[in-house]
């Protein structure tokens, strides 16, 4: 009837005090009901009757029981007002929308045994430089400076690497609690309902609900296999008045393209003319697999037209929730206002640590092992989808990162394959939770960082399979390949 | 003119390149212009001839330098929209507000050889359980476990030990990165514009400005040395139709006061009986600094009115971003929906650290050490201002928790003693930052979990010194105490 809980740090004697209290307010021990014996409950307790009797006491001081000798501890009857029958629970409303169903299901697939996930965002787990990390964690908390509050633009010397990697000064940097909260505040800062931003579509940006809620109206921009189509670019800008684009140039999420050196140089220029922000989110730009990787757009930027914004969730560690924005220190000086009262700071052990990874030569080291580590997974999801997909599924060849964005021929979409592939035991990303249209519908996602290595060809395999099982039943249901069958999921 | 950092993980060959480029598209290096010749450029950066070579091959890629045998490297004219004459700096808006310059002044008193800061609110680095941490660290991070995203609700485990300390089921928890955060999203979810919140006057939550934003009416409730003012709270109820009321009641800040058994039981009745939300934040709760604390709000509520938000920031370590909300099932899945776009997740690797400070009985030894050290702190400070301080000046005692609230006589207000106190090198929090009117404009608050334990009387009798010559300057303008004088600041 009563839980201790002996690991907990509140002592045993008020977990029971507290314990007795909610049965006689709720009215489970209604007045007039004897308390077990102060020995009796401790041996069946395991505790020390001491416990028992300091619990019943405090509940004594309370007014809620009463020790009469000879009967032992009785529940009082309450003040009228405190009788439980006044105290209804309270009427709190639950979700308004049933919750988008599908990471229940993608969950469901991959908690099956055998099951195979190109469905994650993270690395798996022997990928983390876990060694450099919990070495030094121990020097970082070798004395307690590491543990305060920090300042409010993040640990000095923490901004200072970061700043000197990108070739601008501390001013321009910000250190927040993961990359959604700087978007979140840039977003709150920088844009007023009303206002227009271009986004890339497909893009995870579109997944996040950030704009709805500012009232702020998305124009989206096509992205092909060399990123952002900056051709046509020009008319939306005079034709919307954009405030903001947002841009995912290296190893693009969820398509893994990456933006050309030449397209990068002429966005930059057409920011320039009409005055328009670019955010450029790169979190996977450590994760390149050639040799002489494609300038940040920010290192291309001498107007500070770009806001640029990194962490280390996919190159180090997604669990230190560290994030920075690289921007005109008028900006970072806004952003860093309306965090006050938002993320507040960023954790500062973890600053610490990440500071020290950095200036020890860590994160060399780590990269140096983890690029080709990652590269082979790509090149075995390649080699995997040219062996196995039957024709007409086409891919992207990523230069980094994580993922392999493919496309099914019409009318087959991502949604219906991700059925079949379920029956198989196989995991990715439908295209449409990145976005709209006819590129996002057909397409989806599959994660290399994730899957162990010989986990890629059999999955691959099997989602082979679950394809060409959708396109039998599509022939079977007398459609042609291209044309058009019935509505499309 | 270029600065190559050796401890930065970018290639010192990128580096150089970057900055090259960044001149010649700023226009600092106009067409035409020879770079130095690679030998004379390696030896005056102290690198390798190849890394000067590497740099000035990728700009010839670029097309924006050009080799000339016998000539050497040359800047190229540039196309002519990407010349540097088109390029000019990003109009950004920079703060339209000057930056409520309390914390800067603040800052530069602290900032002073020899002084004592009243004004922190964290504890001072020796208090920290620093070496249970480097140890549970060193058990983390054995794996690669504690570095993933980890599950959007939090760690399991800690929410379990979460749930038993307080008696509920799981799925009334929900960690968070931070009490900030909290309440954010408990205004984001739960407030429309036009809703009323109670909110205790003075109180940490008016200076947070979450309200304005959300376009919610505040309506003040008044703090005395018993906790918030239960008496008069049904008219206000009737009246103002509230959806929540916000309450500090354990170790108030910045009050140091304790709302008492019988007003947490009446409020807990008016909330049923109003249908009224109780968000209750109990930073302190572990800091007690007697044998029999006041139980929680949230353990006396058994209809689920109370949302409890806590966190290990004061009582732990503010480094970490670790809160939780506990509350009915419903509310805390709105919560847990709303924060996929927010802070995301808490960071997993500090998470797992918690879990097993608790399970490993550390947090249980880190109080048991913990209390009787700021007890004695807060003691040290009480004895001080006793000792020191003019007739006229009050105080709370404050029976847990960081700080002590003491309020001037009038027509002395905390602002003006701010300043007298600076010329003493002795800072402090001023009431008005906690909200509007006389008792929070008089009053102030010291903290004395930061200052050493030997600074604490002398920083005392320096502030009473400020106090006295702020008293004989109001009598010299022909005040009485009591009397009104003049504005007040």
């Amino acid at each position: 009837m009563f839980e201790l809980d002996r690991s907990s740090p509140t002592p045993l004697y008020q977990q029971l005090r507290d314990q007795v209290r909610q049965r006689i307010l709720s009215g489970a021990l209604p007045p007039g009901t004897k308390l077990p014996p102060e020995r009796t409950l401790a041996v069946r307790l395991g505790v020390n009757r001491t416990t028992v009797v300091n619990a019943y006491r405090e509940l004594a001081a309370e007014g809620l029981v009463e020790g009469r000798v000879g009967h032992g501890t009785v529940v009082l009857r309450l003040p009228e007002e405190a009788a439980p029958g006044a105290v209804r629970p309270m009427r709190w409303a639950g979700p308004t929308e049933a919750e988008e169903p599908l990471m229940a299901d993608i969950s469901a697939i991959v908690r099956r045994p055998g099951a195979v996930s190109f469905a994650h965002g993270e690395m798996s787990p022997e990928l983390y430089p876990t060694g450099a990390l919990r070495e030094l964690a121990g020097r970082v908390l070798e004395d307690g400076t590491a543990l305060g509050y920090g300042p409010i633009a993040g640990y000095g010397p923490l901004r200072e690497a970061i700043a000197a990697e990108l070739g601008v000064t501390p001013e321009h940097v910000l250190i927040l609690a993961g990359s959604q909260i700087a978007l979140y505040l840039i977003s709150r800062v920088l844009l007023q309902p009303g206002d227009t931003v271009l986004v890339e579509m497909p893009s995870y940006v579109n997944s996040l609900g950030i704009f709805d809620a500012a009232g702020v109206r998305v124009v989206p921009v096509p992205v092909d296999r060399d990123g952002l189509v900056v051709d046509g670019l020009d008319e939306l800008m005079l034709r919307y008045q954009p405030k903001l684009l947002f841009t995912l140039p290296t190893y693009h999420n969820p398509l893994g393209v990456t933006l050309t050196l030449e397209r990068r140089r002429r966005l930059i220029q057409l920011a320039a003319r009409h005055q328009l922000g670019i955010v450029e989110d790169d979190p996977y730009g450590r994760l390149h697999f050639t040799a002489h990787p494609v300038p940040t757009l920010k290192s291309l930027d001498p107007g500070d037209y770009v806001i640029y914004i990194s962490s280390f969730s996919k190159s180090v560690s997604p669990a230190l929730r560290l994030a920075w924005i690289v921007a005109a220190p008028p900006v970072v000086e806004r952003i860093a206002r309306a965090r006050g009262n938002l993320d507040f700071r960023a954790a500062l052990l973890n600053q610490r640590l990440m500071e020290a990874f950095l200036r020890e030569g860590r994160m060399a080291e780590h990269l140096a092992a983890l690029r080709p580590v990652l590269k082979a997974r790509r090149d075995a999801l390649l080699e995997a989808l040219q062996a196995h997909m039957p024709e007409g599924v086409t891919w992207y060849v990523p230069e980094g990162g994580y993922h392999v964005w493919c496309t099914l021929p019409r009318p087959l979409t991502a949604r219906r394959l991700l059925v079949e592939a379920g029956r198989e035991g196989v995991a990715f990303m439908p295209g449409d939770y990145y976005g709209a249209g006819q590129l996002a519908r057909r397409g989806f996602r599959l994660n290399f960082s994730y899957p162990r290595p010989e986990q890629i060809g059999p999955g691959v395999q099997r989602l082979a399979r679950a394809v060409e099982r959708l396109m039998r039943e599509e022939a079977a249901a007398g459609g042609e390949p291209g044309a058009f069958s019935g509505p499309v999921v």
